[in-house]
């Protein structure tokens, strides 16, 4: 018999079907066994008594099963809000597709993070998790889907790279072939310039890779980049708009799609103003918070300008633009207005910086001398330098952290909580050092 | 000025408008300097003459710049067939936005692979290079369009594995922290099984990395897999019906929006049947090519069954079934009808392998006997035998190598032609060994 979804059910009132799923959660009352029956479009309620007892007494949580039985109505009295809250399944057949062992723990259970870790393959299977990264795979489609209706063109950019030439990020080695070292890329950015000057317009997904040894509750060792470069612009607005009207596409997207989920779990969907997002130059930000004129906010200092934007403009977005050149990479463009400070900004997202961009320089002699400003060697990125020798358009872009947006946009407190399988310096999967934890 | 895109001047003839791009081609005829301008959406005729010649005379190839003028229709005799052949730009006004160097060679000259690869940043200008890689992000695109359609959601796998667990692909050591290993992942694998536990179905497409040593015309250390993964399946042959309805969308697409480019290069479309694509099993085909009970087939077999295909049910693509246990990884199902072989398939387009697949073990104590029966030690992926202990239905799904897919699509003879910035024994970017590279 065909499978039915158990979120088709509604329409499908005494008719008999059959359904597949895990057992959710078992209610034994003697001579009525209750199942929720959970698959990828929801739960329903399954009811057994009579003569399929005796198959339904086995049944334990997570055993995969096929159910056949009729939709019934809910007495009136018994019907709850939700899904399937007026109907259930009147259980003629069982048929069981696998077993589970006893579950470790109550999966319903507030885990701490580490056990939450630790047994993910059953940990995910969650409506917490469940909906994050139902919700992460709409974000990644709004981004390229609003990048492309601008224009742009995906491409594959390469994890591994020959040699660690951007500086600042701390890159992880990888034994290549006959002794030589590879590293994995840290970020997509040279190989997007380059794709400007061949399709003016690229964007990319790929997954980067930071050495940092921070254990903190925003840093990842793995994390996906949502990456794009655009050619023939006049400055960093342009960029800026760019972002702007994806990160709309992406809270559009979630919201329309995800809403219940927000409402169920208690969380804000972000307030996205109707005017632009509010920007102001690093300086005047600092002004605003009575800081110093440090090269860049302290985190505690974006999570107070991020008050300041939702109290003052109703957003929960804010650019923040103008950092010392000092402190930026060396392909960024200096302002010619601003002698010292760069065409660049940070997004900022309810308090924690989830968007860095701006003008990239474009001009062979003026990189190559920045490039020796900042003490690299130009001859490491030859291969690079030759799109500027043979001609490059003003261009910029921007680099978005998908775990970092996800975490903020459902106020998850650890951005490990919006990474799927995350890497950091304890963990691959499994603890790494478990007699020697790096604390958080 | 608002730029114009070259693609859009059709309709602006008599209008003066302002276009950016690169200098493509340059024909000076003394009073009258010609240019073929480039940009993202095509290429137009620009003339210059009179008083603007001086500033014309300057450009040189790839120099980028903007111009402006009136959009006017070429005199009869000089109507071209193609983009824009009927009309030109009538130059006013000429502005340089970067200078180039002079080329190092003429771009659209026949260049060897290696020179090709040594100037990336530059030969990707060319038509051909634009064309495959605007065609690879339709092909991407169409995968994740055909299967969101079917109820897949996208997930991101991870490329940091903590060991070398699959046995079979050589996979490349990583410098992890506080002198640990970690390993870049051959495959999504293990993931997307775990991930049929939580999300049913599900796909991604990773970058994933081999460290064999082989030079060929179809190998890559890094490459980008096509991946999905279902649950509740009866058996191969319903993940067959699914890449089958997949790869038709991506031929679909590309025929769709680059028909055009098939034929400016010469190359057929693929042919794909009005009838589901032949399958075979492995033994089968063996016979109808004469061959021996070899475990797998060797390239020139590829060849021959895919020649058989296309002759006697024309189409492109032929499905092989039913590999040796012993040939496949443990985790692939053996088939109860064919004691010895699997549920397995792989797909040959164009005499290659280019997607292979199969339903899976999806009973704990069956996995974990498979695995020890092919000397794998079952402690060293316990992370992903929890999927199992807690309850997975009956699931298979396939891996397609996008750049494989695409040389075949377009008849490139190397699948480096087909990839970005390939990575290899010999190159990353640069050649990695120029007194020693190993010969292909």
């Amino acid at each position: 018999m065909q499978r039915t979804l158990v979120g088709e059910l509604g329409g499908q009132v005494g008719k008999t079907v059959s359904i597949s799923g895990w057992v959710d959660v078992r209610r034994d009352h003697g001579k009525l066994i209750f199942f929720d029956i959970r698959d990828r479009s929801g739960k329903v309620q399954a009811v057994c008594s009579g003569a399929i007892l005796a198959d339904a007494e086995k049944l334990r949580p997570e055993w995969v099963v096929t159910l056949e039985g009729i939709v019934n109505e809910r007495p009136e009295k018994m019907r709850v809000d939700g899904q399937n809250g007026n109907i259930e399944l009147a259980v003629a057949k069982i048929a069981v597709l696998a077993k589970a062992a006893e579950l470790p723990f109550d999966l319903s259970a507030d885990l701490n993070l580490d056990t939450y870790l630790d047994n993910l393959p059953l940990t995910l299977r969650t409506p917490l998790a469940r909906g994050v990264f139902n919700i992460q795979a709409t974000v990644v489609e709004a981004f390229r889907e609003t990048l492309r209706e601008q224009g742009f063109i995906e491409f594959q950019a390469p994890a591994l790279v020959g040699a660690d030439v951007e500086g600042g990020a701390a890159s992880f080695a990888v034994d290549y072939y006959y002794g030589k070292k590879a590293f994995l890329a840290t970020s997509p950015q040279l190989y997007k310039q380059i794709m400007v000057g061949t399709l003016e317009r690229v964007f990319a997904t790929p997954k980067v890779f930071r050495g940092e040894k921070h254990a903190t509750t925003r840093h990842l060792s793995e994390y996906s980049s949502l990456d794009f470069e655009m050619g023939f612009i006049k400055d960093h607005i342009e960029v800026m708009a760019v972002i702007e009207s994806v990160v709309r596409a992406m809270v559009g997207a979630v919201t329309s799609k995800h809403a219940d989920f927000f409402t169920a779990r208690g969380v804000q969907l972000p307030l996205v103003p109707e005017q632009p997002f509010p920007v102001m130059k690093l300086r005047e930000a600092q002004k605003i918070l009575g800081a110093g004129e440090e090269p860049d906010l302290e985190p505690e200092q974006e999570r107070a300008i991020c008050e300041w934007a939702k109290k003052e403009h109703g957003s929960d977005f804010i650019f923040i633009t103008h950092y010392p050149v000092a402190k930026r990479p060396f392909y960024t463009y200096e302002d010619e207005n601003n002698p010292g400070y760069t065409k660049s900004f940070d997004l900022l997202f309810r308090g924690l910086e989830i968007t860095t961009g701006g003008q990239r320089i474009h001009e062979y002699d003026t990189l190559v001398a920045a490039a020796k400003a900042k003490g690299l060697d130009p001859d490491k990125f030859s291969f690079y330098l030759q799109a500027f020798k043979y001609g490059m358009p003003p261009h910029g872009g921007s680099a978005t952290g998908l775990e970092r947006f996800t975490a903020r946009m459902l106020e998850l407190p650890n951005v490990k909580e919006a990474t799927l399988f995350p890497r950091d310096l304890n963990r691959i999967d499994i603890l790494l050092h478990e007699s020697d934890t790096v604390e958080e």
